[in-house]
């Protein structure tokens, strides 16, 4: 049970914004991943800095865990309230506080969504081009250094957030960063923030670098014979130093998916969806460039779609691939895992990943950003039999040790949360973790701020 | 003086390479900047991490203070050791030390230089694109941040290191990020490093990224009737989409420096130098377009050289403007500043500080990434005359200030070194750097690390 004398403070403060009622709790103790919600003990809907800052406030002197929430799309049970305390859901915090037209960048509230942000920015020639699969909030995504299809181009967020406002544990509001392009000015608090998965403090408004859309676009697809003729392309493709906006792999079984789901008419094989981004000539150009070079590795059936229609129905196809997935198996429930390896290590360690999931009789599509070495894996377990869950389990974690294994990362855009703590000593060595710990001890000495994620502090 | 029984222990360790010559010790007590050199007690000529870590824990036992040092380009007396200790003399440590080709990365120990590391990957279609004016060490490049001309297209140090091994004050080897080239996992303990100026560790190894040769490369310039029309082309330019590799503003008096020191024919009038990269009909259309928009706005004698030599004459000539700059005044000093503005305050921002320098009789010839926002002022002063280089400065703070008041930040890509530390409380407010203290405090609890740079600690 929360302390009373802090609930009575909340509810006179924030009145209704402020709820302890069994529904909403636990709704917001869960994410989309396959972890059971853990409920906080009260939720307050927050609408400014300054009550982002007078909450931290409060539950510091009492001690009471701080677990931030925008709309609940991670993968790895970031929302989970693990020693319960105060949700603070950030999805009121909506505006698009400034868009510097000319400056390309602008300034939003931790709440507001990645698609209205693009709707907002429609007219001004700009987008803003991170996309993970979901319409996550954008405090949501820089808290988890979250990234899509556009980051072989754009970058994640690491690289396109410029500033960033937080309240820290002690209730302070810290301004990072700036509007500058780069700077030389300090320690990067920004970066040390971005990532941080609400451990070391509250992310409430956001600066972000915006992209000019670009003059001309264009997709392609093509099938290939395995992943490593795929994965060959996509490596070729980034040596010739071909720009592509967006290069993904998505695996025979998901073409699958897509094709009974998504209306999709493909042949059952895995493929590579192009994305290129430029001038009119520009595009062609690299359209048939790596036409040339998909053709060379076995690539079948090259289809180039300038038309928006067609681009539109691809890269919907592609964004749906989660949902598509899911309804390969009806009433499955999915464990989801991804990892990051040197580009080189990609087709091996797909390889590797699918012999494991096969031998052992499991149901897991995957997709990839082949560009960066990202891939994903959704494994489609029943709810109900334990044995599968544990065995997809060991597969998933063996796929990470092995993506560790060649250089690789634990993960490569959803995040640590829960579930891959255990995973950065391998990663990085203790020396690296202890720095983490220091790091984490400094900035928050009580633990207040969402315990049992990132970091395994005692 | 030294510790007897510390300078007693490295000269049995490093025998000759560990010196107290007074020769030496003055070298390694400056850098390019206009400050005197504050000469370390010892400098040990390091070759390895290992030694690198005994060096730190045998200095951490008795407090002795550590400056780490590449070789001396620095521009904000980083390498002055203000209270003593040892200087880690990194430049032996020059080893590139992997080159993953299909991975597009490598790992080089600090003391490799940036010419020389792409001298070393001329064969492999590869190359490191960040190119600060010196040929600075990548140690010393990853320390302060540094960018350069391409930093446009390609990014700084921050978005093209992977990962480094540090030394942290305790002695430590920490390895910190990896081989992927995107990844959550965890703190951004490489970003937290990248830019921290020896204040949390000395930097050993980098991973760096590396980008594709491009496969046709195209130049252009342009005069303009002043700064602003430059500027707006610039702004244009980038909104459009076109990917500039290169955009550089030089100022009239600095062409005026190119024409008669590095035997440039140019008009004497505020320039833009573009460089282009893509596909043979790529650059052509970038061109054209840039060219465009350089008309629109005043632009005269729009130039495009393709051919290499043309190209290499004018690369050179951007890349000597501080030698010919400095040749302007015979027997000057130099004070150098870069600031770093969002893109619209640009114009304004240069202009208001071009009449400052008027008005002050001072001679100042100015350079900008301008792509990023981001110039330089070269001051010229008369060593002996101390009246003058106090108003230089106070030109270069009033330009450092009216930055950050728009927005903008008090150092681009120089560092904040000894000099700029002021302003980090005035740039990001008392609470960002008090968090920053927390790091340091955390990271270097006895301020063995190059006290007295980056952050006033008591």
């Amino acid at each position: 049970m929360l302390d009373k004398k802090i609930a009575d403070q909340f509810a006179a403060t924030f009145g209704e914004r402020f709820t302890t009622s069994p529904a909403v709790l636990e709704l917001h103790g869960r994410d989309e991943s396959s972890y059971p919600s853990v409920p906080p003990q009260g939720v307050i809907f927050a609408r400014s800095t300054q009550e982002v800052a007078e909450i931290v406030q409060a539950c510091a002197v009492t001690k009471t865990p701080i677990v931030p929430f925008g709309v609940g799309t991670s993968l790895e049970g970031h929302t989970n309230a693990l020693k319960g305390g105060i949700c603070i859901d950030l999805s009121q915090m909506d505006q698009v506080l400034e868009v510097n037209q000319e400056d390309m960048d602008c300034r939003v509230q931790a709440g507001v969504k990645r698609v209205e942000l693009n709707e907002h920015l429609r007219d001004t020639g700009l987008f803003f081009p991170v996309d993970p699969g979901a319409n996550a909030t954008i405090g949501g995504m820089t808290a988890t250094r979250a990234s899509g299809t556009n980051a072989v181009r754009y970058g994640t967020m690491r690289e396109n957030v410029l500033g960033l406002t937080v309240v820290t544990a002690d209730g302070q509001i810290v301004r990072t960063g700036g509007r500058a392009f780069k700077s030389s000015a300090g320690y990067d608090l920004t970066r040390l923030f971005v990532g941080s998965e609400g451990t070391l403090g509250v992310i409430t408004e956001i600066q972000l670098k915006l992209s000019g859309q670009p003059e001309a676009v264009s997709a392609a697809v093509c099938a290939f014979p395995s992943v490593e003729d795929a994965a060959n392309t996509a490596i070729q493709v980034k040596q010739m130093g071909i720009p592509v906006a967006r290069m993904e792999l998505v695996d025979a079984q998901t073409i699958d998916a897509l094709n009974r789901f998504e209306g999709m008419q493909m042949e059952v094989k895995d493929h590579l969806f192009f994305e290129f981004v430029g001038t009119e000539n520009g595009v062609a150009e690299q359209a048939e460039l790596a036409g040339q070079i998909a053709e060379e590795n076995g690539g079948t059936g090259f289809q180039w779609a300038s038309k928006p229609e067609d681009r539109t129905a691809l890269w919907r196809a592609r964004h749906n691939v989660y949902y598509a997935q899911l309804k390969l198996r009806p009433g499955c429930r999915s464990i989801t895992t991804d990892v990051c390896v040197p580009i080189s290590q990609l087709a091996t360690c797909i390889e590797l990943v699918k012999k494991d999931i096969q031998t052992n009789d499991l149901l897991a599509p995957m997709v990839g950003h082949v560009g960066d070495g990202n891939f994903h894996a959704l494994f489609l377990i029943d709810p109900d039999d334990e044995a599968e869950r544990e065995c997809a389990q060991q597969v998933a974690s063996r796929m990470v040790e092995h993506a560790i294994g060649v250089g690789g990362t634990c993960t490569g855009e959803h995040g640590v949360g829960r579930g891959k703590m255990k995973y950065l000593a391998q990663e990085f060595g203790p020396e690296a973790v202890a720095v983490m710990k220091q790091v984490k001890r400094a900035l928050d000495p009580d633990g207040i701020m969402n315990p049992g994620k990132v970091i395994e502090m005692n």
